[in-house]
């Protein structure tokens, strides 16, 4: 007979702020666990608010509403010990600034009350994350805590990351299993490197590690859930799927050579379930590279849509591959009578852009309409006249077309109540490819972190089974379309060109000495760095979009507008 | 006879990331402070890279050549020793990332050489700084120094804030002086806030505080400078201009009781000038109140505009006080040649929308145009008529307008290479009463921190000695002129009401209840805080534009968008 603990996990989808709405998700999962005998329920890091509530944690009605649902949480309580995510004033006095301290922390509730807390001690504050201007650190990383007499080590996310945080201090004081709530956002190829180190951590701690992640989309993040069991030997026992919600109980066996006894504040005095342990539950297996990037662009749109309260979005259609994708991922996000695609031809137009974009329209099933915009386009020629009289046709007005589309866009926006979404692609977005007030207006932003070239792959992934995205707008080559015969290769480098340096440039903080020395013509790569570095003040004012890697061109990398310094 | 040393400031304004810029001005300080005979130089934290260089500190060049430049300037010192902000490596190890920490630091430079290396220990991060995201903390807040037998503490900044900081740990470990050197940003009433602190700073540790700011406009933040010197009781014996350069130099008495002569790392080894000190500089008066946010205001935005490489602005004139007001501080911020006023009415406009932008562009002696919209609106009413067919014009119509005229003014903007400045205000901007994509067009915004309340305020302040903003702009009620007869208290309480519940819900963080205990309307105050909730995705699209608070909207207030909390 193995001893074993029947732990419970509700990877769910939360929405930051929505109190009410959260605790009744975590309730009605607390009841569930109850009534699968589990001695333990996992929810998500800062369940209770949703994750990350950012400046509302220095509101103090925030944080009160907060305690006052994880105390409404507890009453609920019963047999099974739940830990769930929630912000805690701190008992350390106020800040310099005379503000009160709060952790981010994990509470226990068992039996109608709040039986114990844990504060994060590892605060990340790089990339995306400010945790720092939040939280303060625990500072109690080896607490231990008795569920059932097994010894229990709770941690909350970050506290996992590093060999020797809270984990591995709580398995050296004596945890007989190690909990870890996260909300963890996705980046590109992460689950495989989260699966890798938290093998690496049980098998350094010697003892059974529950990963239970959160999922769904928040703003520019997707937490991509993939909650995971490993047992003490660093085998997975368990994964969760990705990007969907899912309830799932497991037995987890407790070390063979038996429990450490050490002493632990009591959380629950039960007995364990008696007999075998049932065997774990079908696992997930890990998404290909490309499904788990086109996954994630999916649940990111649906999360903004959804919890923002749009049923539907629409997009300007212009035949080529971005508005394509972009329309397809839509489509599957919310369903295809919820996406509305639109062209808008002007006189530059091929005749493919509207043909193409009707056809992809048709595969979606996707309502579509036609509308021109010359008759605005001869309207501001016509008011613009005095003034431009006897200067050439130049940039502006081919951004003056882009920018009468985006006013058409948001005009059906406002009437219809519908949300535009941004087409916008990375390598576009890197070197200001793109017209501000045109072409990038909208309330979310799909493409904003997927390069050009990992455009093409998404299509050619979603198109595995048949056409969807229409054969000529793939094998187009790219064009604005804003005078006659343009096409991007006349002002830019090849796309896998192009994203090779803007990788390296962006993604890996590298030096255009370095990406000269890797092989790239040198007045290219000053070329293309300088229109990095000169459209920052374009994305300050670009609507978020789905992050899938970890430097997207948001929150994670934060460059001043005035700036000088180039290399 | 009373010991004294000489200490010359450099009050300067310097850009982000112009190394090669910065390092020349620096210089130049450098070769007037020894023509000066002054002991010792003060420049501004970060001078090298120019503050807050954000993310530019996680890329290893900009690090490698900022300490390059720092070597280049040591190379260039003589008797003089100048204490001078650059960012140093640090000997600690990579951080968990793997990144390689660095410290916001201070070198004392001397006789060619390198002599000493003071790390900030307090790292701001709270409001607009992120300091923690970038910097590892100094180790070794009591480093004392020996300059001419004199024994000085150096710090940085924010560790002056504390009671209990590095200057507190110097003076008690022997300094016989605090030398301060800031990236301080501006708020209203920040001067003032700033003199009692290091008064009390002098007061507690019985020596002089010598405070050096930076000066200038940096993306959102204003540096005003207003460099001070207190002597050991406390008192001030002077003060640099507000919002503009100044090199100054004042022999500071050292403490009547006599130098501490504790061991402390040997600097420079010269001799005090003997004889008495010279009476220090005239000082300069601190501004009242309005004259303080208005020169914030020019200095911000001709810093932005100045730096970004503009030589002139567009602005769009609707004949209200919000684009009066700015075109006013634009015009006396780069002269009225670069300003350049446009209106653009519309069958709504009034009469005097018109005459009233005439009158201001007359007074203010700038260019002016008036560029109908009427066609290009047809031309939308037009394209959309068919999608549009039965339903009623609403909104819509009203967003349509703004951004056609968005749409202008950009054209402008790319046919002539002038950057056009948003009009909005704070209360506007925070319940949304803004068009994305129309009013809220531009590189800069001067109001965007500016209560309407306090527009008016600085738009009286402006007209003090005689008419500037035309008395008609100044009377007429407040309107979009989005269609007929449409007034802003149609939709919003009057300014002054809704200023309070904005600047209690916004920059107090106070909770609804908290607003209705202190006597405003239960509805109102939560239809008012619901707009401001609501329109965080309209924000986060906006210019940046010049922060006069504690809390602009900026990245001073970091909210999700996608947030159900209301309270």
């Amino acid at each position: 007979m193995t001893d074993f603990l029947r732990i419970a996990g509700a990877q769910v989808d939360l929405t930051v702020g929505d109190l009410d709405g959260n605790t009744e998700i975590i309730r009605q999962a607390m009841t569930w666990a109850e009534e699968c005998e589990a001695d333990v329920l996992l929810l998500p890091e800062l369940a209770i608010t949703g994750y990350p509530p950012e400046d509302l944690v220095l509101r103090d009605a925030f944080v009160t509403a907060n305690i006052a649902a994880l105390h409404r949480l507890a009453e609920h309580s019963g047999s099974t010990t739940t830990v769930v995510g929630f912000v805690d004033r701190s008992s350390l006095p106020p800040d310099d600034a005379g503000h009160i301290r709060v952790h981010n922390a994990a509470a226990l509730l068992q039996a109608g009350r709040v039986r114990g807390i844990y504060h994060k001690c590892r605060l990340p504050n790089y990339g995306v994350f400010d945790e720092d201007r939040y939280f303060s650190p625990g500072l109690k990383p080896g607490a231990l805590w008795e569920i059932n007499g097994v010894v229990v080590g709770v941690s909350v996310c970050e506290d996992i990351w590093v060999p020797d945080g809270p984990p591995a201090v709580q398995a050296a004081a004596g945890a007989d299993i190690l909990l870890n709530i996260n909300g963890s956002p996705y980046h590109r190829g992460k689950s495989a490197e989260r699966a890798a180190m938290l093998s690496t951590r049980a098998r350094a701690a010697g003892v059974p590690v529950v990963y239970l992640n959160l999922v769904g989309g928040q703003d520019e993040l997707v937490f991509d859930g993939g909650s995971m069991v490993f047992d003490s030997e660093g085998a997975l026992l368990y994964r969760a799927p990705l990007f969907a919600e899912e309830r799932f109980w497991i037995d987890v066996p407790l070390p063979a050579e038996g429990r450490t006894g050490v002493e632990a504040t009591v959380v629950s005095s039960g007995d364990l379930l008696e007999g075998d342990p049932e065997p774990p539950p079908p696992t997930h297996e890990p998404l290909d590279d490309i499904a788990e990037v086109y996954q994630a662009l999916v649940c990111g749109l649906r999360g903004y849509t959804r919890k923002n309260g749009f049923k539907g979005v629409v997009i300007g259609l212009s035949g080529g591959i971005d508005s394509a994708l972009t329309a397809t991922i839509a489509a599957d996000a919310l369903g295809p009578d919820w996406v509305w695609g639109v062209t808008m031809p002007s006189r530059y137009s091929s005749p493919g852009s509207v043909d193409d974009s009707r056809a992809l329209a048709t595969n979606l099933g996707i309502r579509f309409d036609e509308i021109p915009i010359e008759p605005p386009f001869v309207g501001f020629l016509d008011t613009l006249g005095p003034v431009f009289a006897g200067s050439a046709s130049d940039v502006t007005e081919e951004n003056l077309q882009a920018r009468i589309r985006g006013a058409i866009l948001m005009a059906l926006s406002n009437k219809f109540g519908t949300m535009v979404v941004a087409t916008g692609n990375k390598s576009e977005m890197s070197v200001g490819y793109s017209t501000i007030y045109g072409d990038m207006v909208g309330g979310y932003s799909v493409l904003i972190d997927v390069w050009k070239t990992l455009v093409y792959d998404l299509a050619r992934w979603r198109n595995r089974d048949g056409e969807v995205i229409p054969q000529a707008t793939m094998d187009k080559p790219p064009s604005a379309e804003l005078r006659p015969g343009q096409l991007d290769t006349d002002s830019l480098p090849p796309y896998p060109v192009l994203d090779q340096i803007l990788q390296a440039y962006i993604e890996m903080d590298q030096s255009i000495a370095q990406i000269v020395n890797d092989g790239f013509d040198r007045a290219l790569v000053e070329r293309i760095t300088r229109l990095v570095d000169r459209n920052e003040y374009k994305r300050r004012q670009a609507a978020p979009g789905v992050r899938i890697t970890t430097k997207a061109l948001g929150r994670d990398r934060r460059l001043p507008i005035t700036n000088r310094f180039h290399g």
